[in-house]
């Protein structure tokens, strides 16, 4: 997406370990119409698909599903980190190595908000290696939902996640994909260049 | 806002402990168009302020914000709960007690994205006690940003925060304000009844 991919490079930040700050644009400052944009884009790019529902995961997925949602005319429900005394115990979960925070902890989401009916879109805002989003696709199997498809904003192609999840055979979709970046003269290449 | 009124009577769960479920549709699962009547009337409600920023805090009060934040014409900046290594070390923050995790945790907001040229809207989903809006006004405070105001979808009118805040001379303004409910019953009483 070309306008995600003009925004990354004028406003992205290349740091030394392999992260890429966006934070005056998606997960910390959010540009809402730059949202509006990438959500239209998702509805186009999951057009054929039967979606009832998009899952997230609290952080920064939630804005971007949000407003992507509107596109889809459908709800959002993103899983928790696992520490309010205000779920319920009735809960699937799983365990996520964070690439960022190095450390791991427990996503959930209420058994009463994912069932075997729901054909769901999981949307997030990055993907490395891609354990937030196999946490999210095992929560939806333990609950006899579909996943209809996986859209990323921005996808850290030299790492693992992505070929790991279309290897699975899954329909996924990120709106730029970084093949290389260079924290000393903070360059970056996308996979597709500025398509 | 009756339409909230309505879902919260309609979908709400009293619990014991002063809890109020309202995780079906405004904080786990999230209804869309529930949230876009109240971005309009956040709107509608702070028309005369000149707002050119929305304030929250990580996770609840994201959806709110960025689907409100279309009406506005404005940004979304979320306080983030300091554990990210990607966050740079020049941060405004703010120590918060939270009523639902009993715990206190550290928030923090850039100083790139929260400055004396601002004037915020902050905006939660819940009003409790107020710690977590006092944490952020501490932010606005310390960043010389102006509060124009708090939007606040469930206000727990029993407890002190709205008092705390309203004596501050906030102007706070709370979709819907619960004076009593009963976890026994499930009843609850709304301050304006359904207006």
């Amino acid at each position: 997406m070309r306008l995600l991919k003009e925004r990354i490079l004028k406003d992205g930040r290349v740091k030394p370990g392999n992260v890429l700050k966006v934070d005056s644009f998606l997960n910390h400052m959010i540009d809402i119409d730059l949202l509006n944009e990438m959500g239209k884009e998702f509805k186009r790019l999951f057009a054929g698909c039967q979606i009832n529902k998009i899952l997230t995961i609290e952080a920064s997925g939630i804005g971007i599903a949000c407003i992507a949602a509107q596109y889809f005319g459908v709800p959002v429900v993103f899983a928790k980190k696992a520490q309010s005394i205000n779920i319920d115990g009735d809960v699937y979960s799983a365990r996520i190595e964070s690439y960022t925070h190095k450390k791991s902890y427990e996503v959930i989401v209420s058994k009463r908000f994912i069932g075997p009916k729901d054909r769901v879109l999981i949307i997030d805002d990055f993907l490395s290696n891609g354990c937030a989003l196999i946490g999210l696709i095992d929560i939806a199997a333990s609950a006899g939902a579909r996943v209809e498809g996986i859209g990323i904003a921005v996808e850290k192609g030299f790492q693992s996640g992505g070929a790991i999840l279309r290897n699975m055979g899954i329909k996924l979709e990120s709106l730029a994909i970084i093949d290389k970046m260079n924290p000393e003269d903070g360059s970056i290449e996308f996979r597709d260049g500025m398509n």
